[in-house]
């Protein structure tokens, strides 16, 4: 396979729609597969999990649910570096998501009507951590850790099983660093269905997180018709990078393969004005590409890589914007003025030294971020992610004379008699208080 | 028609589930009628819009757009003291979300390494707004007051006509005040359509809010499918009051019948240790009752309405949070200590003089609210609500000397080499800086 990168120089505001396009996603096909999972789920509980984990995990669990011994013993099984280097991770994700709690403001709108509002955890979260061969140990951490600092009482992972019908070491190492001990070994739509109806021995959740293949994509989709929260529509992976003269063309090609790696349809762009530089990534890429395992899913996911060159700042964030990448490095001379007009982006990542895959495990910030233009409208996981607002209004005699007038003419103009009679029996009263 | 209310004692905790059961709501049917009108917007765009108008709403409209002239001239049709009353609700709206906005704060996660996150307003929202008999110009408040401290650049508002084919001025006066310009004649699921797919003269938005009848709630979960964001699902409007001996029947009465009066689905619970205080309400209720414009409503509602008599306040507590309720009033003698250990409700109303219609309309809060039990996961409509979170992250040479070795360890795990290199890069390169 050869690796073909051209460079496009300023492709006219007409032809952006089609050059920014994401590789297409379509999931109609699944919506019958999910319906038949969630029937035999909702009608046979743990018995049709396991039946799920039969055929199509190929393995035999005996029970769904990890004891406790066995994540306790996790360790064992993790070397010491690796385990160092988790709890580096999980102390710098515990401080950046302690630090996004905010304070509890009472406001006076009006003399005598006091209103705020309070964060509250959501009882019971459920996070989904792919398995398999290359098990998502960090993205336990970026779920559990945040779902802790905000509260959460009860928090609980699914995971498919390894070939072996066990949950892979790393994964229950990183529960255990995060505190969380109810693990269960289940993957798929399936374990989608248990987290949102419940089985025997699986209570259902409030809100589920988590990535997941095509299948537990379409299932987050549909539960969130029953009423189940779900962190954010899933795409895949992808990463804008925009870089000037000031930025080192080895480091762009290395951060580039790294989102390559995740997958054939993971995209990756390079802006920049400077084609020299551009010219040098590609050389790098080319060069860097060679002895990668993941060669062959990155030369696949490189045939949708663009280098864009463009004239002027302005029109390279226009171009970002527009795009509203996942994750997206700025290695140029005036990052920070960039950064400010960055309006739609997952993650930002500033200078040279900052390459995406350190957000990706140990900055602090979450690496469970918006894809597929949803950064438009969509935050990354977030301590607010695992709460929920509650507004509170307290009004006294003085402030309920103060507004009620106005809210009688209002129901009244909305044909709410009832509304109006609620508050016309209070200033009545108020009156003689 | 004869109003039966019972008082229920002490119900097992087995029976609650039961006991709290939402009216049923069975949206199947619809989904092949919003695929229908989807795929007609798509294909036929304006067309189209104006051909659903004319069969769901009975009525010609000349133009989608409502012209400036009609928008300034709105409150030439609403009298003065409603225009007061609408100002008035306004400021308090605006005092209150405005006082939501957050600070960034950098946190130094590691030395060397700065994590933020930032607040940034979505760029184009669109606002639902019911239209025909009873125009709620009050959503219009609530909806693009927000949306504007927010800072979102394009705030557009969808709204059906009337039999006369206008927009009421009520809803377009409400617009003016909240300094909306861009309304769009237009209803129902063909709405939703146009802002998340686009037409010729709507263009899509990012994230669409705003209650409406049961095809627009099937268009906003449908159009979730395709990345357009939603405030939040809907469903009918509820009521809980928890009250004891301090408690006025006669307030509580009328406050059930505000909240009976918006559907026959309507849902209304009283929550109380004290029989005497709900053989009163009860009574109060059935006075009340009489010559409401919307008695006819408010008894199909009333059908489903809950008395319910518990020995504790834990037992309260435990009820009102497993009930979630969008809308929960606290009349009790110890309501603070009661608040704090709420933990699932859309919004409370506290004391004697705080009805619930005062936040409908006027103490500032939102009344755009979690329903159906969502309150468990979800936050009502806020100033978050119009904005995402972007995170940045930036490392100096010194910030990856010291979290880099835990990347690479952890990278390596995962099996994602191409990850570890793009830090093993930097790691050597900053050695020689």
């Amino acid at each position: 396979m050869k690796l073909q990168l051209d460079i496009i120089e300023n492709p006219s505001r007409e032809s952006w729609k089609d050059l920014l396009k994401r590789p297409s996603m379509n999931s109609e096909y699944l919506d019958q597969a999910i319906h038949d999972i969630f029937f035999s789920v909702k009608r046979n509980g743990d018995q049709a999990l396991l039946d799920f984990t039969k055929s199509f995990d190929g393995t035999e669990i005996s029970s769904l649910r990890v004891d406790k011994e066995t994540i306790n013993n996790s360790e064992n099984y993790i070397s010491q570096h690796l385990q160092d280097a988790i709890r580096i991770a999980a102390y710098n994700i515990r401080k950046f998501h302690a630090s996004q709690a905010n304070p509890i403001i009472k406001q006076e709108t009006s003399p005598g009507v006091i209103c705020w509002q309070k964060a509250v955890p959501i009882q019971r979260v459920g996070l989904y951590i792919p398995g398999g061969s290359a098990p998502l140990f960090s993205t336990v951490l970026m779920l559990a850790i945040p779902a802790q600092i905000a509260g959460c009482k009860e928090i609980i992972i699914c995971t498919p099983p390894g070939k072996d019908g066990e949950v892979n070491p790393a994964i229950l190492f990183a529960a255990k660093t995060a505190g969380v001990n109810e693990v269960y070994t289940i993957g798929g739509g399936q374990a989608i269905a248990a987290m949102a109806f419940g089985t025997e021995t699986i209570k259902p959740v409030n809100k589920i997180f988590g990535p997941g293949n095509q299948f537990v994509t379409a299932a987050k989709q549909a539960v969130q018709k029953i009423g189940i929260a779900i962190d954010m529509p899933a795409g895949p992976s992808e990463l804008m990078v925009m870089a000037d003269e000031t930025a080192n063309a080895e480091f762009i090609a290395s951060d580039m393969l790294s989102q390559a790696e995740h997958g054939p349809d993971s995209q990756v762009i390079l802006l920049s004005k400077d084609k020299a530089l551009a010219k040098e990534v590609i050389k790098a890429i080319k060069k860097q590409i060679q002895g990668l395992p993941r060669e062959n899913i990155i030369m696949q996911s490189l045939e949708s890589c663009k280098v864009i060159i463009m004239n002027s700042d302005e029109q390279l964030l226009q171009l970002a914007n527009e795009y509203a990448p996942e994750h997206l490095i700025i290695a140029m001379e005036n990052k920070d003025e960039i950064a400010e007009s960055i309006t739609n982006a997952g993650s930002v990542f500033l200078g040279n030294y900052t390459p995406e895959s350190a957000g990706d495990y140990a900055t602090g910030t979450n690496h469970t971020l918006p894809t597929n233009g949803a950064a438009k409208a969509y935050s990354g996981v977030n301590l607010d992610s695992f709460m929920k607002k509650i507004t509170f209004q307290e009004a006294s005699n003085e402030g309920i004379r103060k507004i009620g007038h106005a809210i009688e003419l209002m129901a009244e103009a909305e044909q709410l008699e009832a509304h109006k009679k609620a508050v016309s029996l209070r200033l009545k009263n108020s009156q003689n208080v």
